[in-house]
């Protein structure tokens, strides 16, 4: 057999494949043509740009069960792609051109809303504002909120075990999900979709397909927490002079406030002077700068008045210890939502100013401080030409720790010392028993790097698992493991 | 071969083994006699004695790590041991004699407190109550508390994922847990200890080990979350109509109060005169019975005085709004004690009523009331001569749904029915969308009865998954799966 004709059956074999497709789910929702497939093929950054047999959309559970049954009988790989606002490549795919995208923006219904056990059950697709909407409509807080809110799907928050702002009191994705429906690697529906607190029967195989980042199989509907929702939110920003005032700040704020304490974002002084810098509507709310800053979020189940007292009373107590040097308080929504746009403008203010280098980190909360001066020490030394732009979940340990370039040096050159400047922050972060990935997941862009940190034994267990539930390896092909 | 030539040959090959253990761990912590053997062998009930080769008692992860090696060596199964307290017949042997125990107990160290992480890294054969206390020593609140404290270990409770009566402020040990140290099936040390938030660096392996009740991996350390202590705590006893008005009261509660709620166990009227008659120095705390009742408990970051006006606050609304008809409150941490007795004692009021027949179940919460109502009703067409006994966590919509038989109905009799009664109340159970185990786990106790209620698909990725990580099936063997 010549090449050509090795082509051609290859050829052939897709064309009986898609033909397979179309019958299984109707002729509109198998795209084949470049231009409806474009945007599935490419990431939100747009650093990437992969190919597909077809980008499939399935209607229903049935309709996902389907198609991966066809692509087991056709041997075709599948990338499950929900809102495809994923940051690390991992719901597009490559660029052999031997896959398909299996989308799920369809299966986008609100199954059921239980105020009473405090649940939804929705689908995969359902785009995560609409659900927080949901959820509001029966007086109800679904506390999963991230910048991508509008676009993302509740199916990739879930397979990517998304964090956001509100995990210091509700946890991340993982935390608020009681029950899934999956489809697995062999098609069959595994029907998981139980709203219970308690529920000791064995294997945990919810948080095994929740954050295995579709490699696993395909969540198609999930139970999910809701909570009632708070009578009050006040915001406080905080100036300090070190991540270490922060901390204690912290330690201070979580044994006067509790469960109240619902956001603790570090902010470096070099953060908001580009959003000053960038956002010049914006008014700096305190009257000297200060090496560091921090958002402190309460929210109350009683009232205004009560958590306006829990919050003077903690910051009275911050400035008696010396622990800050000045803090504002917003007195309404809107000042608050003024003071959350200091916070949320960073990544675009830094945009802004250039090329960066962002790293995902976590580490123990306790050794936050540390690790910063450390890190920039290294940083310094190796690449005195960068700044470090750091912010982050301080609560939850999570630093987003940036790194731009010193004004005037030239963005090419920085860039191409980003896989050293990588190795330089992901060591330390090893090193002080950190995550080189808090909350973004693994995807194809740091698979690499997983190896050099994740020990070799959790390695082996993880392709254990992959190699039982994905003989074929045909779920995401590429991505994690 | 003749089959004493064969039991021979299997005769020697234990020798070996022992002396291998003996070579590994030390003599004294290689029990072979009888009597020395006997406490590991029995469960905590009393119910079932097993056979071991020998309880192994190893002192460190290595050590651990070094026996199952030599499990595998010699093609021994392993029942891992941590307090033997628990409740399905997860942590004994069977009568087959070719097994070893090994406890767990030797490993006791709390390797790291961390208060500003709000961590502490613990050694699985950890009694329960010690890491309680030394988290107390440094003003952290380590949530975990279930009836057996003085007893069980962390690592039991962890492989099990046990409830307990925090559950639902703070979760069940899973959602307490932020890593974990393993000795796999091929006696490999996973090193998972880290003290993070936010991970998501690829499959939850800690979540798969968590609950799996030593079928997949022993547990030897663990990294815990812990909070907080509370400045207060008050507790509340009210008096209600019907266990739908509970969850009315519950409602009213957790939009009350938020996180500040974290006890709401409901009790029948049953339950509380089986108390009142075998613990005759309580006093009754209502001038009149009522149908049913709910002990509340909140706890608050702030001060006894606040606590003091939320509780009143709601019991007043409750009141108001009819949801309850009684309500007293604890005005000390004595009264406070003296509530939770009354919920405390019915497992011992109704052992000393004589015998009966008990079921762990968990349903969705707003469908508690309609499956009380319809259960009672389905037993009581069966069998007549039951009487329930039914109370539970609310909150985590987990029923204790015991039952006893009729006064001076014989007790032989009413538990040669025991299987048929099981049958009734799982079977609705299931009906209702719950799981027949809450929060005891399955262990050898319900491993028949998982076959029925687990979907096909779910069995089969448990046991693809049981096969994939210990594929000679010497980890707990007979248990779960």
């Amino acid at each position: 057999m010549t090449i050509s004709a090795k082509l051609m059956r290859s050829t052939t074999d897709f064309s009986d494949f898609i033909s397979a497709c179309i019958a299984a789910i109707g002729n509109d929702y198998v795209l084949t043509a470049e231009p409806e497939k474009a945007s599935f093929l490419t990431d939100q950054r747009r650093r990437f740009t992969g190919q597909a047999i077809a980008v499939v959309k399935p209607g229903s559970t049935a309709e996902v069960a389907a198609i991966v049954r066809l692509c087991n009988q056709f041997n075709v790989p599948i990338v499950p792609q929900g809102g495809n606002t994923g940051l690390v490549l991992g719901s597009v795919p490559d660029r052999s051109g031997n896959a398909i995208v299996l989308s799920l923006g369809r299966l986008n219904r609100v199954r059921a809303v239980d105020p009473v056990n405090h649940t939804m059950t929705v689908e995969a697709g359902c785009i995560l504002q609409n659900l927080q909407e949901a959820a509001l409509a029966v007086e109800r807080l679904l506390p999963l909120s991230l910048a991508a809110e509008g676009s993302c799907t509740i199916g990739g928050n879930l397979a990517t075990n998304a964090g956001g702002t509100a995990v210091l009191r509700y946890g991340n994705t993982r935390e608020l999900c009681l029950g899934l429906e999956v489809v697995t690697a062999q098609g069959e529906i595994m029907e998981g979709l139980r709203g219970l607190r308690k529920d000791n029967t064995g294997y945990d195989l919810r948080d095994l397909f929740i954050g295995a980042e579709g490699t696993l199989g395909i969540i198609t509907a999930a139970v999910m927490k809701i909570f009632p929702v708070p009578k009050a939110q006040l915001t406080a920003l905080v100036a300090l002079q070190t991540p270490a005032q922060a901390l204690r700040l912290l330690t201070l704020a979580q044994g006067h406030c509790g469960a109240a304490l619902t956001g603790f974002e570090l902010m470096s002084d070099l953060c908001l002077q580009l959003v000053a810098r960038h956002m010049p509507q914006l008014t700096f709310p305190f009257s000297a700068r200060h090496p560091h800053y921090v958002l402190l979020e309460l929210s109350d189940s009683e009232s205004e008045a009560h958590a306006s007292t829990m919050l003077e009373s903690l910051l009275a107590s911050a400035l008696e210890n010396k622990i800050c040097q000045d803090a504002v308080l917003a007195i309404s929504a809107a000042q608050s939502k003024t003071l959350w746009r200091w916070r949320e403008s960073i990544s675009s203010a830094q945009a802004r100013e250039g090329k960066n280098i962002k790293h995902d980190v976590s580490l123990p909360i306790s050794r936050i401080a540390e690790f910063i001066t450390v890190t920039d020490a290294l940083l310094q030394a190796s690449f005195p030409e960068c700044r470090n732009v750091t912010f982050g979940h301080l609560g939850d340990g999570n630093l987003h720790y940036n790194v731009s370039p010193a004004i005037g040096y030239s963005e090419e050159l920085f860039l191409s010392h980003q896989s050293s400047i990588n190795l330089v922050v992901h060591d330390s972060v090893h090193q002080f028993g950190g995550s080189i990935s808090a909350e973004h997941g693994i995807g194809a862009l740091k698979r690499e790097e997983l190896l050099r940190y994740k020990s070799a034994v959790e390695i082996g267990l993880m392709k254990t698992i992959k190699q039982a539930l994905d003989p074929h390896n045909l779920m995401n092909p590429g991505k994690v493991i």
